[in-house]
């Protein structure tokens, strides 16, 4: 009997919010209502005794986390927010749900509004932004004092977060780590798009979380005093992460398509509607609030004023407070300026040919030394992607909350929880795998870029270079597809100078996500310079000319990473012949497209263009005239050794050579 | 006690195969030993008692499957097929190992030699392909009879395999589609690389599987009675899939290896190596099987030749089995080309002006009447994607194996899945969803370009023009991310008769992956014709002038999808003005590419060139002259009605028209 209303105190306060969820898409004429009727008695109780938040200041850095990680159902949390008082989110704004310039997307997206605390749609990522949330919680406790930190993260889910195979990755790390504050509160409607779960879903779901270790409560997902009693059990559970599981009907309070599939993603029509207000008892004109109800939603979103003051005078007196805001506080880190110069002077002092993964090492030794927000990671492939250096020991472990954390082989999982840990604040995330499993990641970088946050990837064996692993471990497309990426920051730095550098502009960049495309095999030191001397960050530039030979150009190499050198040896080998060389390393091309006109110029020169670079053409003609004149890769890689994988396939310096001599006509 | 041997009759035949793992590791001097000493014992009672096969004639389709998800363990596979007698696999070949032209890859790769079914690696995808061959199987036995279609699907899988997302979609998708015959082996070795797995992983994973529905049973793995009771029990359990964890020790007989993460994923060493063989009681040189135990495992390996000819006869003799070896012969399905020229035709007689996901249904509706062998799904979005059509109901559901799957909202897992429907033989897998969520199925779309594998992703939603939903769910980068890929097949058809074109090429191409990419939005029919005619399939050049106006080219509009239309209307109003304008259609740069040179240039023309497409712009200097030379998406998009994202972002028949006369002068 989905219309049959519970009795309860606050049901008319949830269904401030269904009136508006339902008014919303009605005027949008798109949207979601069924999630945010069914999941309103949720919310009304979360909100109204649980979640730790001021609507006033919804940037507090200590409230609790709340996440709406099935993302469609985006009016609830405009609704909560509105009603609670935030300030952003007036009427007007649910007025203009999805339309332009609204700070109501369709999905909730991160920087629309304070109170947004992640970009959500995709699903199940924001489960994983949760767990990294948390994860964020529990290292800053420790190292703050739980006086300063101390807070849960409440994530909302549906069928489709529980469905996806990042939920589980979410699922088991969090199980793992025994995040107690971590508390998910799961919207068992028993509905998708395709209709009745049943059609592809028959999990015994409680049973699936205990297998990981979690605490598990379920209860009437309509009955208040029921969930109230399941999210208090659910709060005194401090050694686990907690799934309160609520048996909820979508679309509730729709006399036809409540409990149907029709009432997930189309509006509930005009007709349905009415019914439904009917149906709950609701008498008002559309996106109004009766002065009482709304009254009730302001005391709740005030409800933690008082903890938000008294947090606030801890914060002064306690004598780690300055610290914690300035960590809170972001932008560039206090120590990465002397950390850098001091690890350059080295560089500069003692040359290091070795792989770039190791100069990141090398790098991550300096930096993470200075910055103690640089929390790591690496999804099983620590020594490969050499992440973890003594500064970031030891383990982040169930009992002790370190600055590595063990992600498993779980690259998506892993990437949407540092998207989570950077937008929890106070931390600077970053995590390795293979540069091949960003395809595996991919989505978690993107909402990266489009929430504008510095998560930084630390991608090694960046081409056929790893040698015998093979083609399916050998990026060809991912350079170029990670480019394509608005607002990334791809590196591929071309000796340890250039990664130390790509490093420093990643953290750097606290709005912007990086990945630093990595090597397995060794390169030369091509640049050096005089130690102490404050040399400008090249690699800033995105391109640079790196060696000159000649007083004309007569042709230009242009290389990234490990192809550097090589370019290098045939710009030798060119100059020798007599030619006007200039080799430019290029190790982020956004840099670069941002620098003005004529200093994008000067450095592609006017001479022909050869691009060299171990991986797929796509996108060289930007600054080559024709894939001809890319030494690149065409198709997949092979099994075998580096060297030998070179030459096969034709990216070797007699190839650049030979290419320079065909456009030169020299 | 790693090196204590457990007494067995089979003990030796298992030793055959960790001695050939430790010398092919050694030799190419790197690899996995770990893996095949540990499961070399599951691995011998599998194939000695177990699997149906028949090594000399590998490809019988009624074999059963073996599927080595965890990839990295590939010299088990190869010295598997080595000493069954499997023709491609000779001694030569173990000892090339990761060279250079040798069928013995780091990891398996599908195509190299026969009974490699499928290319693994990238951990968790080989389980999801293996639930394909299962469904694939399942649907292949209801059509043709458990006489001529009966065969389990067998897997063996490690830790990484269970801790990937993708993972857990196929255990929940295998579970609730009850797939009996899939049988897959754990090799629970409690190591990662990274170390313990404890590390990163605490799950009860029987548990795990019980909630999804799975049958379980444990044994230690170097018992081989144990083994053997534990496969037998796997195999008598019909209603359920089976998990059967195997207790293992990685690196087994290694005396100071065995049992750490040091035994994964370097060689041994010659000392280790060596101490190995000794404990193992293994005296025989190096790439030396004695002829004894040769002798036994060539009589494994003809185990199945007399169910193989049996298979033969019935197939000789059943009414069904012609048909039956028609569809698993591959190639172009007989049904397809009168089944593209009558829905041709119709579009050619009644115009429509739908959207091109609409024009797929149509597509789909006389495709799937014809074709048998096309099985259908989405990821949760059918009414969405519109892969759904009569012919392919019912669905496939745990009591009667349909056309139609219901895969969840599991991208990756349904991305995999189709490749091993595909790899299994006999069905042509198609399956939705939107193409923002490519980012999701990304690395298996990767696996089926490598293999070589026809499966045909439905990718709706293409751009901005899907509206409200916001930057979450519109591709920006997606179209150029996917078109990096190697031999992959991108299409974005302009109208209905480019779609139906597409759907044919497509369907045609059972060695390349396809993605359509669909619109959400409606677009006029831009080609009619006369029915009946037998007209060229234009998409099939992948880019053709579709309108010219003038004598001579002043410019050349190039466009995709959606915009082909506006920039038709651009170019009518240019025209109006006295210049001379071709439009070209590119529903597919990779077929274009592959055209004659003189096609392209003629296609192309020497005028100034525009492009046009509700995308990102990286990429299209491969046919302009710069990136101001695209009408597209500078960075992410934004939530609001289609037409007044196309307005806000520029990309407008009136853009066009002024990019025109810019680079016209007129």
């Amino acid at each position: 009997m989905p219309n049959e209303l519970h009795p309860g105190t606050d049901k008319a306060l949830a269904n401030c919010i269904r009136a508006l969820a339902i008014d919303a898409v009605e005027a949008a004429k798109s949207g979601h209502p069924g999630a945010p009727m069914g999941m309103a008695d949720a919310a009304t109780v979360l909100f109204a005794r649980h979640l730790k938040f001021d609507a006033l200041n919804p940037d507090w850095p200590d409230r609790d986390r709340f996440v709406l990680s099935n993302g469609h159902a985006s009016m609830l949390l405009y609704a909560l927010l509105h009603l609670t008082g935030s300030p952003d989110m007036t009427m007007e704004e649910l007025r203009n749900f999805r339309q332009w310039g609204a700070r109501t997307a369709g999905h909730p997206e991160f920087g629309h509004a304070p109170g947004i605390e992640t970009t959500t749609g995709p699903l199940g990522q924001g489960l994983a932004n949760a767990v990294g949330m948390a994860l964020a919680e529990r290292i800053l406790s420790e190292e703050f004092g739980g006086d300063l930190v101390d807070h849960r993260t409440w994530v909302f889910v549906g069928d489709g977060c529980l469905q996806e195979g990042i939920g589980q990755e979410a699922i088991s790390l969090a199980g793992h780590l025994k995040l107690g504050k971590l508390k998910v509160v799961y919207d068992d409607n028993a509905i998708t798009i395709d209709g009745a779960t049943s059609v592809s879903f028959s999990e015994d779901v409680p049973a699936r979380f205990r297998a990981c270790g979690w605490h598990f409560v379920q209860a009437d997902g309509h009955d208040h005093a029921a969930i109230d009693a399941a999210l208090t059990e659910a709060a005194s559970v401090t050694d686990r992460p907690s799934l309160i599981a609520l048996k909820t009907v979508i679309g509730y309070g729709a006399p036809k398509k409540a409990g149907t599939a029709a009432a997930h993603g189309s509006p509930l029509g005009a007709e349905e509607a009415q019914a439904a207000k009917q149906a709950l008892g609701w008498a008002h004109p559309p996106f109004e609030i009766p002065a009482v109800l709304l009254d009730q939603w302001r005391g709740i979103g005030n409800r933690g004023a008082a903890a938000r003051e008294a947090w606030g005078q801890r914060l002064a007196s306690d004598p780690k407070g300055a610290a914690l805001a300035q960590r809170l506080a972001g932008g560039e880190p206090a120590g990465l300026k002397a950390a850098f110069k001091t690890a350059r002077d080295a560089l500069f002092a003692t040359p290091q040919a070795v792989a770039t993964r190791r100069a990141s090492q090398i790098a991550l030794e300096s930096l993470t030394a200075a910055l103690p927000e640089m929390v790591g990671g690496s999804a099983d492939l620590t020594g490969s992607n050499l992440t973890r250096v003594k500064s970031v020991e030891p383990a982040f472990t169930p009992d002790a909350p370190g600055r590595y954390i063990g992600f498993g082989v779980r690259e998506f999982g892993m990437a949407a929880a540092m998207n989570g840990m950077a937008l929890h604040g106070g931390i600077i995330p970053y995590g390795g795998t293979f540069l091949v499993f960003s395809d595996y990641s991919r989505n978690a970088i993107r909402l990266a870029a489009l929430m504008g946050v510095g998560s930084i990837h630390v991608m090694t064996h960046d081409s056929i270079g790893l040698g015998e692993d093979g083609p399916t471990h050998q990026p060809i497309e991912h350079l170029a597809s990670l480019r394509a990426i608005p607002n990334l920051l791809v590196f591929r730095p071309a000796d340890a100078v250039e990664t130390l550098e790509c490093w420093e502009i990643a953290v750097k960049n606290r709005k912007r996500p990086s990945v630093l495309a990595l090597s397995r095999q060794a390169v030369p030191q091509l640049r050096g310079g005089r130690p102490g001397l404050d040399a400008p960050n090249m690699s800033s530039h995105g391109a640079y000319v790196i060696r000159s030979y000649g007083a004309a150009r007569d042709v230009t190499l242009l290389a990234t990473g490990t192809e550097v050198s090589m370019a290098v040896e045939a710009a030798e080998a060119l100059a020798a012949e007599g030619l006007g060389v200039a080799v430019v390393s290029m190790p982020s091309w956004e840099l670069f497209e941002a620098q003005p006109a004529e200093y994008r110029r000067r450095t592609l020169g006017t001479a022909p263009r050869i691009a060299v670079e171990a991986a797929g053409k796509f996108g060289w003609t930007r600054y080559v005239a024709s894939e001809d004149d890319v030494i690149g890769m065409n198709g997949f890689g092979a099994s075998a050794p580096a060297e030998v994988l070179y030459e096969k396939f034709g990216i070797t310096k007699d190839a650049i050579i030979a290419r320079a001599h065909a456009l030169t006509g020299k």
